[in-house]
């Protein structure tokens, strides 16, 4: 039996019902896909698109009544994408599906909503008041982030020994099948080149050794020094990596692996995971065949 | 008439030595080098490394007598390989050599021979007492660094409008023949997201905008998204990037090219470029045939 992914359809004026309808079969081969969205508004889409409805389609009718606007922030379309997420949350909650695949939806819609998350990770920890761990790559390479969406300023005081301890202890239990070794960065430049740039890497190294001795186990290294850390080399001694925040991660894992990355959310009693994608008004239902679809594709297949 | 290139030899414990032999012939093709390293030196390693001293070499006997420790940690080569730097920077500041391409030294026998610069930049910030730029990258991609080995705590606080803009007149006037535009990075995750994760971009917009004004020009653009800016449509369009902090601009450009890498020194009397790799003490005088050389070709190319 096909696993079921329940698919949120994201913002309605972006690329996400381009993507769904296009690549609808080749989902269908790896997992049993249920889409948020009614009848209605997939039609706008698919006679805008000039695409046809695949005739097996299945479709979870998420309420709600718009004129799609290409390319537009609108707070009909927020709301929309807003629910879709919602429902498709509340099946997967309610064990009818195994996992989700998000698409993108515009945080500027949503904001017009009265729907102040910044994203749909900060929705699902809200929703599941967990830790949510936000992890980011491809096949080749994963990397997690420590600190997410927070003003470089706040990163450094962010960091203790405690929070550290907890997240690497989180994330092994997020990646159970995971058995290879996880890199650890460190916070500073030449993390912290013994003390000179930085004695942040001293918490690192403790928690480091905490989480390892409570797994009974070597499964975290570090802290690799950062700008070294996704050189060739490295790279082919680890596929997980965490980062301390943000850019440190994905600036170098988008510079490599930019149209095959998903992002997905671990530590959570649901699976979730996204393309690593915005909702491309600039390209949003203006005839292009055949969007790039590594991204949505591969985020449907971590669920399997 | 070929350039002359003045070649400090880095730690005669490490890779430097054996770069310089192997790859002579080539170095001679396009300019006409001299080695900052005395007779008796040159000798050791070429016995060591059972490489024949080329005949046409011509060498400026920088005075020291020891011996060469392979892969060691020395204040005895420490204390050389400064001396080798600081008599080549002589060389060119007397005009007798057009740049100097400096090899690895190591930090730590600095420190043993109580030399207490962080690198060959700082000393050069030192002996010429102006704020040098840091630019790292290879023909396909430069990245100069407004801040560079700091601690990541401190970041935030150095940035201020005088100085940012001082820094990108600084980097303009040292790239006389770039003609194209240079992209400055944000310093928050998502450039600051409209002030949502920090309000720093603010000041990197004044500093483009005065910037620009100065020079009559839209040279400087930006601030670019950090974790989008190295993706390979941006990359399409700048060459030239202004990092912020050290690991979001040196993490992508180590991802993507490692091997090619070479650091510059920009906004000084003389000019200067180095290998963008260390003194590989772990494979020094180990019968490896032929190192990496692309490095070192690079960064001499640079100077012609």
């Amino acid at each position: 039996l096909k696993k079921k992914v329940a698919i949120s359809i994201g913002d309605p004026n972006g690329v996400g019902l381009q993507l769904i309808l296009e690549n609808h079969t080749k989902v269908c081969e790896v997992c049993d896909p249920i889409y948020f969205v009614n009848q209605n508004i997939l039609q706008q889409a698919a006679t805008l698109l000039n695409i046809h409805i695949p005739n097996n389609i299945n479709l979870f009718e998420t309420i709600g009544e718009f004129e799609i606007k290409p390319g537009e922030v609108c707070k009909d379309a927020g709301l929309y994408s807003y629910n879709s997420f919602l429902d498709a949350i509340n099946y997967v909650k309610e064990n009818k599906a195994d996992a989700i695949t998000t698409l993108p939806i515009n945080k500027e819609s949503w904001s017009k909503a009265n729907i102040h998350y910044v994203g749909h990770t900060d929705m699902l920890r809200d929703v599941f008041q967990e830790d949510a761990i936000m992890m980011l790559g491809c096949e080749k390479m994963y990397v997690s982030l420590f600190t997410e969406h927070m003003p470089l300023s706040k990163v450094t005081s962010s960091l203790s020994l405690e929070k550290l301890e907890k997240f690497l202890l989180d994330l092994k239990k997020s990646l159970p099948n995971v058995n290879e070794k996880i890199a650890v960065l460190g916070l500073n430049p030449h993390a912290g080149d013994n003390g000179v740039l930085g004695n942040e890497e001293e918490i690192i190294i403790q928690a480091i050794l905490n989480a390892n001795k409570k797994l009974g186990k070597q499964i975290f290294e570090g802290p690799l020094v950062p700008d070294i850390a996704f050189t060739p080399r490295v790279r082919s001694q680890y596929k997980y990596f965490v980062a301390m925040y943000h850019d440190q991660g994905l600036a170098p894992l988008k510079a490599l692996y930019f149209d095959e990355g998903i992002n997905v959310s671990l530590n959570l009693p649901i699976l979730r995971t996204s393309v690593d994608h915005g909702t491309a008004f600039d390209i949003a239902y203006k005839n292009i065949n055949q969007l790039s679809n590594l991204s949505y594709l591969n985020a449907i297949n971590y669920c399997i």
